[in-house]
């Protein structure tokens, strides 16, 4: 299908604010819940807990990570929301796949809606997964539409003993996520632009007749990217803004900021391009007619007059005196000769040949 | 007809100012007005009811929810205008369907002039119906330019004894209605997403010559709903920012906004997505000509030169040597033979069979 | 001539400011002066004054009108100036029928230039005539480039005694006329949409080479408007935030603007639609090409090859063998049947018949 | 040459800054300086003089106007920027014909660099030629790329005993001037609007293939007209902002304000109708196209197959019955002109004779 | 390969922030450092010396200059940062290429990422090289992605003894860098602007089809020179604006950010002009196709009836009255003459001819 990239919005009509609802790509089996633990000393990791198990380390004075591993159960959703005091009306956002990305401060806990791009090589088509943040004073709560193995080298770093990134706070823990994230876009681009070399190689080669919805489908990949890297400058933006983040954080979310400036630069400079790239597959068609038909004119130009001639002499007039001439068959061949000299003169003139 | 999804514009020329005339293309029966009445603990319908009886509930303590179902008659809206006390010249504001949404707050009443869309599935025309709310401080004033059975839902949710939604002010029903009314442009935008999809699949199959006009007639609505879109928004910030609403509406208001937020969004990517269909439907017209010229051009450069051959052999010289060798005429067709050869060995190369 | 709606720039070269020298189309002969006195209760009115007649009237504790019925004749702006204490560069605007509609205030008199348009069904050409008004304490002066029954309706309302209009004060006799001249342009854009829709409709009918120049034609009116209705929402906008006008007229002008903001959104909406009706007229003229070759390319492919099977058995070869079978003739028009049998299914296979 | 109008950059590397190298298309013979004083009451006017007596009028209490008519000569800008006390660095500025219209203010002194815009008829090239002003207390210097005789009304102006422009101050002087560098782009603008309409009328007519390139050069003036308007904008709005102006000269400044606003709606207007050019020219391509396939394919389509119907008969078989009828050769003459009947009729059923 | 000039994004997924990791197209071999020390009356140059010795230098009271020959060589990179106090985040800015170009500041440092452009004339691609300065309170220490020669000029203007600048302090030094990297931009775009030019005059000569990637590729290179200055003006307007610059040079750098705005300007002119282009050569491709048509048209329009004329005589009736006249050959010959006659007179109406 041409346009699964695209997010789909699907919305339930009628239903009252508040009513948990996946909305999203998700999966359907149970959803795993895992936690690691961490104070810069040692670290403890459990993978596949309950819910209370997970709310006991959320009040640990050790930095905690909890993560979520799916969006489309209501039921631990809401648990897992009532554990940490989540406000339930962004349990119904961090449900819904479908939203914009966007951040949200109310008291102590920070929400954080950011996608993550996934590129899909088989089948070319783009999709955004929805990771959400909860950050509080001690810990982060992520929540993933889908499981990935995005945040291995980081819980790596983290249950390494004595490494920087485990003696920090829950600030530190967020930047170092949004960072993975974000890094993912750089990745989707660089595919996204040597598939747009592929297609500029191709345009002059053989410009097959579905180059026009691949030029097609890439622009709708990259306006999705802007879409979704847009709100996410705003959100980086404001954190660095509204002192949310702790002074000593600022730089590294700067650091962020950055890489969306210049992610979004890249979007669009590679929009510009792509744009660019239908323009020359419309010339290259344009030429290749423009050659199919020169070849078409040379011919019919060279042998209709000559079939003309041969005609003339096809005639059974009964008075024809050239008919009766002995050298008058060579003679006519010598004239076709020479028209079809002429024409090649005429067609090399014009730079036909 | 191909517009009939603009909203045509209508206006009396020198009418004097405060004149109601009705502008829109509204029915032409009897209004009827139905009130709702409850109070956190029963509810109360009434359907058909006379004004008197609306103005007496109007100064009812309980919260009143009155129904105007339609704005074409001038005699109805002054009426219940008078009963409210609505400024004159918003009860125009209400009667022209042709204006853009718009937020007005004087004195205690805010009044909110919304579009809701509908889309024809038959005729593939979007309609925009105007319903305007008249906010007091116990009672919410609904006039519909068309009756429509989207607040059925919202209906049965008050008048169910005991549920939150009944026990809440004036503010907060409003906000259930223009939450209604915005989920509505997410249904006509998956509509529109959907045929967009379908005309993307047909350019390659068959591109019909009425696609262009297909493309451009959803064009045409994706400009509608950007237009209405944008002073919906503007009127989502106001009540957002000039602390009209209560601060435990705030919440809800400000999820509306991300709404609309949302489907300017949808709406940009699918207008650049449709934008691009028309070029796609270029090449592919020109692909196809390209496709219709190779045939002739095959055909013509094969066949002509040999009927050139056949011509010679044609005439009727008295001396032509070849016609009287025994083997001639089976020379001339491999000669003929072999140029076929040539020929289809040519267009090979060049990629055209 | 194709650009008459254009506003030509002709400026006179180096002359000195406050020179005073009529730009525009205005026409040659007196110009009429028309004064209407009124004070709610009475209202007298004198046609084809002298200035000094004029002069009195404006001096009158009375609501006086008058209205200059030309701007082509530097003697009378003149005096009129002279007479209503008009500063001399405001002059210079009011005898410039090519500037941009604009506000200036000075002291106790606002002078507001603004345009009205006019669309002549004929020519099918967009006109912009230019009107002034100088708004004083009890008077208003319109000036005007050429003599129109655009203010009849108010003249009647403002005579009929007792009417609302005729008590109320300068301010608001300026909004009327102002309201007049804004509504002006509802219906010069009404016949423009009807225009679009015709062209819509013709283009699959028939499209005739004018086409693209009607349709070019309409977008360059429709940027004229643009580019008038711009500074004219700077005016209203004007009057609106610095506090110009009196607090009781305030809501009349925000209606004024409201309508302004609304023409915007149209001509905004049109321009749009108008430009894609290119890209369906370019496609179109490609359709009808493709078709154009589809026949000559089933015509040629179908004869050509019958043309030198016959061209075959025309050949004089003493040799050759089919000529004297029996059946070699009616063999040979089998063959050409099956030939063209073939072809029809191929081209049938291909869509193209 | 096609863009001779472009401004060409030619910067020389790696100067040390303060450098005065000419950089423009001035002339090359000496540097005249020409001076006129003036009080209102008699003028003084001394053509070619030294720099030294140039220096003496400039401490004259008269106002003083100094024209230097030519700035490719280093020496004499040198000299002459020390005798009015002009820092290097605007030196350098005034030197460098290639740099953006500027204003800059340093202490008592005002430097006003400007454009005016040279059409040349006969090469259709625009060129833009620099002015600067260097305004004191009370002289103002201009600085010509180029000498020009557009300054020749004012100077007679002012040798007026008893005008008015005689009794004004430096500020006044050098609004009379500005007024008349602006004033150059509506002549300019004039011209190419005149030349849009005659493109638009040639276009019908025979589109020559040069007309795009016409189209093309226009655009790319007007691109240039634009980019000088706008920081022209600038200076003008800079110079009634900062208070830099006497309150009395406020409204002039205002009017040239109002012009160039003016001349950028303008430019904006030409450049949407000049793009519309293109498009129209492409479809006048097209219909040519359109008709040259027409006739070929009537011609072919008529011919084609009653040439196949005289090849069946030129066919040498012994055997075909028809030959002998005595009414044959009639007969196929008949069933000849049945068929071009025939195609006549399609072709007129499908519109195309 | 086509897109060599854009910046690949190349980026390394998960590594902890302040890694450092040389990203560009630098070298391989040994890191040189060069130091200049001055002090307006002497100065010193050493090349190729150890980080020690520039640690050195670098605290001599004595103006600094240190150059970094090389981005790729981590070690070195950090030994320079600790010997100058450089915050690691911003080393690994600096061995970053792919970062757009940033000012940061620190304390007393001063940060600046350049990119200055390099074009090469062989293959016609545009590279950006990263030139990073940190400026202390006596030093610069410039950091090159790859060697280059555009520093000698200034080199040899700081070692002339007496030199102003020799004497100035580091934000001159950083001014006079800056202002060398700025110039670069202008050789670059004139040689853009001469080979659109280039392009221009092509198109309408033979309009090959590689010139529709010609203009693609100066598109890219102008949209890559758009985004790198867009950065470039914000640095040097930060510099100006938040009084990081001593005042003595702040005329300095108001000379660059003059520069940095002319120059997109004209890199927005040239990308109109450039975008202009694409649609001449479709109308020039469009023209061609136009003339091959007509020499098809007119052979074929001409020999076509001609040949049926001379098939009709081919016949073999029995029975052609016309075969045996005597002057049958001649009339039908002259017959022909005529049909040439009107055919071409036909299409010398057309204009064809």
């Amino acid at each position: 299908m041409i346009s699964d990239g695209r997010t789909r919005i699907r919305h339930p009509l009628g239903a009252p604010p508040g009513t948990l609802i996946p909305l999203g790509t998700g999966g359907s089996g149970p959803v795993r819940i895992d936690v690691l633990s961490f104070d810069g000393k040692e670290s403890e990791e459990q993978i596949g807990i309950a819910v209370e198990t997970a709310e006991k380390h959320l009040k640990d004075p050790r930095m905690t990570w909890v993560t979520v591993d799916g969006i489309h159960d209501p039921q631990v959703i809401r648990e897992v929301g009532q554990a940490a005091g989540i406000h339930p009306i962004f349990l119904e956002d961090i449900m819904n796949a479908m939203i914009r990305p966007k951040l949200e401060v109310l008291d102590s806990q920070i929400l954080v809606l950011m996608k993550t791009p996934v590129y899909d090589e088989q089948s070319k088509e783009l999709v955004l997964r929805q990771v959400s943040l909860v950050v509080g004073p001690r810990y982060v709560i992520t929540f993933l539409e889908q499981p990935t193995d995005l945040f291995s080298p980081l819980k790596k770093r983290i249950t390494t003993p004595g490494s920087s990134i485990s003696k920090k706070d829950a600030d530190h823990l967020a930047y170092a996520l949004m960072d993975i994230l974000v890094d993912r876009y750089y990745t989707v681009l660089d595919t996204l632009e040597s598939r747009t070399e592929d297609i500029e190689h191709e345009i002059l080669d053989n410009s097959r007749e579905s180059l026009s919805l691949d030029i097609h489908r890439i622009r709708g990949q990259l306006i999705i990217l802007r879409k979704v890297l847009w709100p996410t400058r705003e959100i980086v933006r404001s954190l660095l803004r509204d002192d949310i983040t702790s002074p000593e954080n600022r730089l590294y979310y700067s650091d962020i900021y950055d890489h969306v400036i210049q992610l979004m630069d890249h979007v669009d400079t590679l929009r510009e391009i792509v744009s660019g790239l239908m323009d020359i597959y419309m010339s290259s068609i344009s030429n290749r007619m423009n050659a199919v038909m020169k070849v078409l004119t040379i011919i019919a130009t060279i042998f209709i007059p000559l079939t003309f001639i041969a005609g003339i002499y096809g005639m059974n007039f009964s008075h024809m005196p050239e008919l009766d001439w002995a050298w008058g068959y060579f003679a006519v061949l010598g004239i076709m000769v020479l028209v079809v000299a002429g024409m090649l003169y005429f067609f090399r003139r014009k730079g036909w040949l």
